[in-house]
C-alpha cells in the first residue's frame, strides 16, 4: 500500500478537480493536491510507540525536482502536514467525547484534542530528518501510516516554538505517555 | 474583509464540491472545507512584527457548536492550520530561490523554507490562546491575515515539540529575527 491512496477513490465527479492546483472553491471549500506520500512499515493506525518507526516521504516526481528540497538537509527536523485518509467520514466527531474513549479523562471537543477523526483529517507532526536523497526524505518517528498523502513539508525553526509558559491538562500528559516510547505493558502484548 | 474569502471565488464548477466534506478525490486531490476564518487587524501580508497582533478565529456556526471547543481553555497554546488564500497561483514557486529575495542568503527549495507561496498554501502556526467565548477564539501573535480560511485547530501539547538536538542554518535565524518583535529600523518606517 504505497501509491494506492493517491489513486482516485471518490465517486462524486465534482470532487475530481482536473488539475487540482490549490484553489478556494465554493462554500469555503479548498482543493488541495498531495505533494507526495508516506511509505512506512506501520500499515495500521496504532496510537502509540512511534519512536521505533523509520519512514520515507516520496515527493511526486510529476510535480517536483530535487530543486524543491535544496537546502533542507541543513535542518535537523521537519514539520509534515498530511492527511489521515483512512479515517471514514462517519468516524469524524465534532461533539465532546472522552479521548481514546477513556472515561478517566474528561469529555473534550474535537478541537481540544488531536484525535485523527477530525474535520479535514489533517495531521501535523514534527519529526527528525535523517536523510534527503533525490525526491525521498528518510525520517524517524513520523506518526503517519503507510500511504498517507502528504500536503506540505516545512523546515522546523526554533523561532516557531510556542513562547511563554505552556499550560496543558493532566489528561493530555497521561495520553501522551506512551506515544513515542511505548510503556512496558503495551510492549509485552 | 472577513467572511468574503469564504464565498465562492473559483470559476471552475468542478472545484465547487457541493458539501465539501473531507474526501480524497482524483489524481491525489483532497477537498477540504474551512472550519472557520481569521479576523485580524492585519489585512495585508506583512512579513514581520506579529507579536502585537491580537486576532479572533470564528468557527463556522453551520458546522460547529460550543461543544467542539469544550476543554480547549485548559491549554495555553493552540496550533492553527490555515490557508494563505491571497497567494495567487503564479506566486507559487517550487524551484530554489533566495528567501525573501535576499541574496545574502542561499538559494533554497520551497520545502526548505516557510514562505507562503508554496504548494497547497498551508500555514501552520502555534499561538497563544487568550480566551474562548462561544465559537470565537481570541489569540495573540497568529501570523495569518484577516479573512484567512482556517482548516484545523489543535491543542498544543509539549510532547509534540521536536526531540533531540535542533539544527537549522544561520539564514533562517536571521530571517526570523524580526518575525515576532520588530527590529527598530522597521518600526520606525
Amino acid at each position: 500500500m504505497t501509491d494506492s491512496t493517491l489513486e482516485p477513490t471518490g465517486s462524486d465527479p465534482s470532487l475530481h478537480a482536473p488539475e487540482a492546483s490549490p484553489s478556494v472553491g465554493g462554500a469555503g471549500s479548498v482543493v488541495m493536491r498531495a505533494v507526495g506520500h508516506v511509505q512506512s512499515p506501520r500499515t495500521e493506525p496504532i496510537d502509540d510507540d512511534w519512536d521505533g518507526i523509520t519512514a520515507t516521504i516520496h515527493l511526486d516526481p510529476s510535480q517536483f525536482t530535487e530543486d524543491s528540497l535544496e537546502g533542507l538537509d541543513a535542518f535537523s527536523h521537519i514539520e509534515v502536514v498530511y492527511v489521515f485518509d483512512r479515517v471514514e467520514e462517519q468516524a469524524i466527531t465534532t461533539a465532546a467525547r472522552h479521548p481514546r474513549g477513556n472515561r478517566d479523562w474528561p469529555m473534550v471537543g474535537v478541537f481540544a484534542q488531536r484525535a485523527k477523526g477530525r474535520p479535514n483529517r489533517i495531521g501535523v507532526s514534527i519529526c527528525n530528518l535523517i536523510r534527503v536523497e533525490g525526491l525521498q526524505l528518510t525520517v524517524s518517528a513520523l506518526d503517519a501510516i503507510d500511504g498517507s498523502p502528504v500536503l506540505d513539508i516545512k523546515p522546523y525553526m526554533q523561532e516557531f516554538a510556542p513562547r511563554g509558559e505552556i499550560r496543558q491538562p493532566d489528561w493530555s500528559r497521561e495520553l501522551m505517555a506512551g506515544y513515542w516510547t511505548c510503556p512496558e505493558p503495551l510492549k509485552d502484548r
